[in-house]
């Protein structure tokens, strides 16, 4: 009278063979689809890990113990999850699997903790270092499309650590408020252009029960020196992104997967005293040039907006 | 100059496609070889859930909340944590995985949260039932070793909700210290005997993160009526289990997943007044006979205690 097909069928109960249909089955009420698509996936790849590590109860014991620190050392000013989430490259993975991109347009990469939406409005060519230190850098560009016309226009949120790695919003009374961030708009021809200093790699917050697993797996906790920007315009896909500097230690290993070959800048020295005279530079200076490829709005893959269903 | 089979040959970068290589190829300087071997099973895991189900960053920002709501209720009275990992059917996987046992021996189900490690030691057919609430139960029963032969001195710590559905520690004031619960030891015969209440099901704690999913998924949060017991005898493996009142509407859908065909009892009702007179019950009453079957510690397959390397 059993049906092998149906794991509530004959005495229906939990064994270690049967475990995941079992857990799934129990689903079956649920009425909302995309929950049950997560959930009933989740408990698949969840009692397959399970299966082919065995854990003992103690080691068990363990996991708990570390879900619990890490909850309780999550607050509104510090966010552990994310953190395991990026050490563990699914922020990445689900960056990438969102932001499927028409082959040109410049690459995603993850938005970071230190990111604020109130950075002030600059015209271009401002210095963004407000405290002075550091090393001289000119950032130059463009903003095209995909067809490589220009876009005007566009607003270019920028924000970087300083020359010991630090954000301002780390740093308060130490650095400016509002030290080595603005927003910049792209001109008619799509330029754009300002005036910083080079950024330095930074370690994530170590301090934690991430930073304890990142140790035990003989993993540093640093990012690469990077400058942060998000590329909008209005008509185009948004880009959150960095430029990375070519000749960081850091570049290969990440400390949570961001780099990208494409977003790898060339920082070039510059010998030309007049022209840093003008730019108030040392010479010789840094300068980069970078061109952001953005998107339409509807050139994006058919697929790449599928999990925007739940924005 | 690229070798395929090594995802940081090339330029080395997280990519969709190669995303947990590239992961676990940086956790190859981890000199913890279990941990690297968990770690790395989980990323494989974790990345494949992922690119299965595609979630939104939206809907990857909901999981971190999850995570934050389950981390922020827990606490030393609270493990929600366990909750989910019971919910799941994570635990009681574990407990299958950790306890496999010879034919014949008694199976294994959850401890749960209600074990108090001072309960009472008593002499055989004490009542357990500190307040005369309830309907009356007679349990009796023997503990044996694989070939059934008696083992006496075996302790059996007991413990129940009452025929309310709560245990004591959750009623304290309301129910006296240490009711339902007490340490029996069998005699030269292997058998034992004590007075009870039949107990009721109960709800797993349902008002916080995992609650709320257990409603999202369309289930409820009962456990089966049972009795808890762990039976312990020196040069024998304990056993933490249940007995399951045959009667009870949830028992084929624990909340938890902790039962098993073989742990239903049958409870009988007697229906003899000398006998009922002689226990102090009304007649007719219920009753339920068990016999415990140990496994000698060196009877364990050898695989069985393979996960407890780290207990
Ligand atoms: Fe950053
Ligand atoms: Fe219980």
């Amino acid at each position: 009278m059993t049906d092998a097909t149906d794991p509530t069928a004959g005495d229906g109960y939990f064994t270690e063979e049967n475990s995941a249909e079992v857990v799934i089955a129990r689903n079956r009420d649920c009425r909302d689809e995309r929950l049950k698509t997560v959930m009933d996936s989740a408990v698949r790849h969840l009692h397959a890990f399970v299966k082919e590590v065995e854990p003992s109860n103690a080691e068990w014991m363990r996991v708990i113990e570390f879900l619990t620190a890490t909850g309780h050392i999550t607050s509104d000013w510090r966010q552990e999850w994310i953190l395991l989430s990026d050490i563990l490259g699914v922020s990445m993975l689900i960056d990438a699997i969102d932001n499927r991109k028409p082959r040109g347009a410049t690459e995603t990469t993850v938005l970071g903790p230190f990111h604020v939406s109130n950075a002030p409005h600059y015209e271009n060519g401002q210095d963004i270092c407000l405290d002075g230190k550091g090393e001289k850098l000119l950032v130059t560009g463009r903003v095209v499309d995909t067809d490589g016309r220009p876009i005007a226009g566009a607003t270019l949120d920028v924000w970087q650590a300083n020359d010991e790695g630090f954000y301002d919003v780390q740093q308060q009374g130490v650095q400016p408020d509002f030290n080595l961030r603005g927003i910049f708009t792209s001109g008619p021809d799509g330029a754009f252009w300002f005036r910083s200093v080079k950024p330095r790699f930074y370690p994530i917050p170590a301090d934690g029960p991430v930073g304890q697993l990142l140790g035990a797996l003989g993993r540093h906790p640093y990012r690469p020196a990077h400058i942060h920007f998000i590329v909008a315009a209005p008509g185009f896909e948004e880009v959150t992104t960095h430029l990375f500097t070519p000749d960081c230690p850091y570049l290969h290993t990440d400390a949570v997967f961001g780099v990208k070959a494409d977003l790898i800048a060339d920082f070039q020295t510059i010998d030309d005293a007049a022209r840093a005279a003008e730019l108030g530079f040392p010479n010789p200076f840094t300068a980069v040039d970078w061109t952001f490829v953005l998107a339409r709005s509807e050139e994006t893959p058919d697929d790449a907006g599928q999990g925007d269903r739940n924005a």
